[in-house]
C-alpha cells in the first residue's frame, strides 16, 4: 500500500483527489498495489468534504509520517511549496508537482536531491496541463539529439489572441471576456506579460537541452503592444499571431531562447492551435518536427497529469527515474541581442519615400502589406531573417521618418 | 553491458543501427548501462557494411545466446517475425518492434508471453512511427478513461488525399507521385485499401479499451473512391476528406471501430495535418482531447521510436513494465451495421424533384452542397448523424430515382 499526501486544495488539489477517487481501482491496478490518499494539507476547513478526515494543517505530521511515501504538491508559488518540496525529497519521499514557478525557479536542485535519495521528482503537469509532454520528451524521444522546442504553452493569452483573430475584438475588451469566463486573473499579468509562458519554455528548454535555464535570463515580451491592425496584416498574408516561448541550440553550444509575440504561417501546426489550447512542438535530429496539443489548463486536465505521476512515483519506488538536469552558469544563453527571426513592421510615415528608402536599404525580402482603412502613410511589410541589434538599429534610421507603431518576430515553424 | 541484436538490416533496420550507433553515447547515459549491438540478423550479405562482422543468417545463433537479452524485431510481416519473437520472449529476452501486422494479429499473446516471462515486449514504432503515442497513453493518460480514439494513420493515404486538395489532382496521378516519391508501394493496397489503417487503429484501441481487436473485425474502406468531385463539395463546406481510423467506447461496454474516409471540419485538429504527416486525437474523459502530431513513417523517424524502446528495454532488465491487454472474443466489437454518424451523399439523379422528396423524407439536417461546374441533375448534400442501416435504406430509395455518386462518413473531431 503506497500511501499519498496532497498540498493544498484548491482547484488542483481538489481535482487531483476527485480524479484519484474516481479511478482508484484502475491507477491501483497500474501502479501494481494498492495506493491511497491519506492526507490533504490546506489551512481553511473542509468541514462537508467526503475527504474531511484527511485534512491537515501542519506540513511536519506528513513529512514526519513514515507511512507517507509519495507527496503532491499543488499549492503553487514558491513561499510554501519550495521548502515542503525540498524537505520530503530530503526525507526520502517522492514528490510530483504541478508547480512550474518552483521548477523553473528550483528544478535542477530539486533534481538533484531526488537523485541523492533515490527517489522521483515528477512534473508533467508543470507544461502543457494535461498534455503529455515532459515524459514523452524524457522516455520517447531520447534516440533524438533536440534542435529546438516551441509551443504555445498559456491558454488565456492564446485565447485573447484567438478572440482578436477570430472576432476582431480588441485586447481590452477580450481580456475582459476571458476574466469573466474564468481563464485570466482579476491580476492577469502574468499571463499577457509572458512570465507563464516564460517558465515553462525554461522547464522544456532546460530537459530538452539538459542544463537549468532560469527565467530570469529569458527576454519576456508579453502580448499587451499587438493591436487590430496586426492582426489584419498578418491575417493578410495568410499568418497567424500567437504568444510563443522558443528555444533552439546554436551551432557553437549556446542556447537562443525568447517569449514574444510572433508571427506564424497559417500552414503551421501551430497556427491552428486557439481559443485556451495550447500545443508543444519539438523538433528532433530523427524524429523530425513532433507536436504535442491540448488542454494546457483546467482543473481535470491538470489533475489527470498530476494523478499519473503520482501513478508513476509509486510504480517506481526505490529507483530514481526521474531525469536530471545540471545546474550551471548561464553563460550558454546567447544574448537576445544575437537572436535571429523575420520580423513584421508596421509603420507611420511622416516622409513616405524617405521610409521606403531606408526600408529597402536597410532591411532584404520585404514584401509590403496591405489592410481595409490602410491610412495613407502607413507602411507595413514582413522583411527577411536579422539579428536583433540589426532590427534595432534600422528601425532607429526608420524612426527619423515617423514612427515605428508595430514590430512583431516573425518565426518559421 | 546490455548486448542487442536487430532482426532485418531494411530501411528500418538500418536506421535503427544508425542512429543507436549515431547516439550511443547518450543513449548509454540514458539507460543507465553500456549497451552494444551483437548481432545483425538479415539473409543477404553486406560485405561493405561497417557492421559486417555483427551480420548472421541463423536466427538461433541469436536466441541461444544468452547474452543477448534485448531484440529488435524490424523484418515486418509475420512470417519470420512472429516465431522469431516468440520464441524469444519464450526464451525470457525482451523484444521490442516496429511491425504493425505482428502487434495487430498477436500482441495479446506476445504481451502475455512477455508478462509471464517478466521481460518487455514494446511497439512504439508500431503506431505513428517517431510519434510517440504508445507511451504517452500508456504512462501519461492513465488517470483518464479514454472514450475515443481517432487518427490520420497512414502517410501514403494522406499524400494523396492532399495532393487532391490542394492541388486538384486525381487519385490516380496522386497516387503515381506517391509511387515515383518511394511514398507507396508498387502494389499500394495495403495503404490505400485501408489496411495498414487497420492494423494501427486496432492497436491503438487494445491498448486504449484493455482488449484486443483483430483487425478481420473491423470495418475497412480506403480511398480508391473519393473524387475530386467530393473534395470539391467538402471545401465548399470547409471540410477536408481525410482517412481515419477510429474507436469509440460505447455505453454498454461494446467498441465502435472502423477505417473509412472522413468528412472532417476545418476547425478540427486532424483536418490540418497534410502530406505524409501522421496524427493521433485521443479523447480522455480527465484530460480532454489530446492529439500527437508528426512523421508516421520514414527510416530515421520509426527508427528513433525503435531505439528509445530499445533503451527502455534496457533500462528496465529483470522488471515487465509493458501494457497488457486481453485477449478475448470479439463479442465486444459493435456490428458495424449500428456505426452512427453524419453522412456526405453525392447524388445523380433522374428525377430531381422525386429524389429531393425522398432525400427531405429519409434524411434530417440536410446541408445542400454546390461546386463549380456542378451538373443540373446532380444534388450533393451533408445529413446528420444516423446509423449505418438507416443510411443504407436511405439510399436504397434515392437509388429509384438516380445514382447514388459517392457516401462519406463525417465525424466531428
Amino acid at each position: 500500500m503506497v500511501k499519498i499526501a496532497v498540498l493544498g486544495y484548491g482547484v488542483v488539489g481538489s481535482g487531483t483527489v476527485e480524479v484519484f477517487y474516481k479511478n482508484k481501482e484502475s491507477l491501483e491496478k497500474k501502479a501494481g498495489q494498492e495506493l491511497d490518499i491519506k492526507y490533504i494539507l490546506d489551512i481553511r476547513d473542509f468541514d462537508d468534504s467526503p475527504y474531511k478526515d484527511k485534512f491537515v494543517k501542519d506540513f511536519d505530521i506528513i513529512l514526519n509520517d513514515p507511512e507517507v511515501t509519495v507527496i503532491a504538491e499543488v499549492i503553487g508559488g514558491l513561499k510554501f511549496s519550495y521548502p515542503y518540496v525540498k524537505s520530503a525529497l530530503e526525507a526520502g519521499k517522492s514528490v510530483v508537482t504541478s508547480n512550474k514557478e518552483l521548477v523553473a525557479a528550483k528544478g535542477a536542485e530539486l533534481l538533484a536531491i531526488a537523485k541523492e535519495k533515490n527517489v522521483n521528482f515528477f512534473f508533467e503537469a508543470s507544461v502543457g496541463g494535461g498534455i503529455p509532454v515532459i515524459k514523452p520528451i524524457h522516455t520517447c524521444l531520447e534516440a533524438n539529439e533536440i534542435d529546438e522546442i516551441a509551443g504555445i504553452l498559456n491558454g488565456t493569452t492564446n485565447f485573447i489572441l484567438t478572440k482578436m483573430i477570430r472576432d476582431g475584438m480588441g485586447f481590452d475588451e477580450a481580456l475582459k471576456i476571458a476574466q469573466d469566463l474564468g481563464y485570466a486573473e482579476r491580476d492577469p499579468s502574468a499571463d499577457v506579460d509572458g512570465h507563464d509562458t516564460c517558465r515553462k519554455i525554461c522547464i522544456l528548454a532546460s530537459l530538452a537541452f539538459g542544463k537549468h535555464v532560469y527565467p530570469e535570463n529569458v527576454h519576456t515580451e508579453g502580448i499587451t503592444k499587438v493591436t487590430l491592425e496586426d492582426v489584419n496584416y498578418c491575417d493578410s498574408c495568410d499568418c497567424k499571431i500567437k504568444l510563443i516561448g522558443c528555444a533552439k541550440r546554436e551551432e557553437n553550444g549556446e542556447i537562443s531562447i525568447g517569449v514574444f509575440p510572433a508571427v506564424i504561417r497559417d500552414e503551421s501546426q501551430l497556427a491552428g492551435v486557439n481559443d485556451v489550447f495550447n500545443a508543444i512542438l519539438v523538433r528532433g535530429d530523427a524524429t523530425g518536427d513532433v507536436v504535442f496539443y491540448g488542454k494546457g489548463a483546467g482543473k481535470l486536465p491538470t489533475a489527470s497529469a498530476v494523478v499519473s505521476d503520482i501513478v508513476s512515483a509509486a510504480k517506481h519506488q526505490n529507483t530514481s527515474i526521474s531525469l536530471t538536469w545540471k545546474d550551471s552558469e548561464q553563460t550558454f544563453v546567447r544574448s537576445f541581442d544575437k537572436f535571429s527571426c523575420a520580423n513584421y513592421i508596421r509603420f507611420a510615415a511622416t516622409d513616405k519615400a524617405a521610409a521606403e528608402a531606408v526600408i529597402k536599404a536597410e532591411f532584404s525580402g520585404v514584401e509590403y502589406l496591405s489592410r481595409n482603412n490602410m491610412p495613407d502613410n502607413e507602411l507595413a511589410f514582413i522583411a527577411d531573417v536579422m539579428d536583433e541589434n540589426s532590427v534595432n538599429a534600422a528601425l532607429e534610421k526608420l524612426s527619423a521618418h515617423g514612427e515605428v507603431l508595430g514590430r512583431i518576430r516573425a518565426l518559421d515553424y
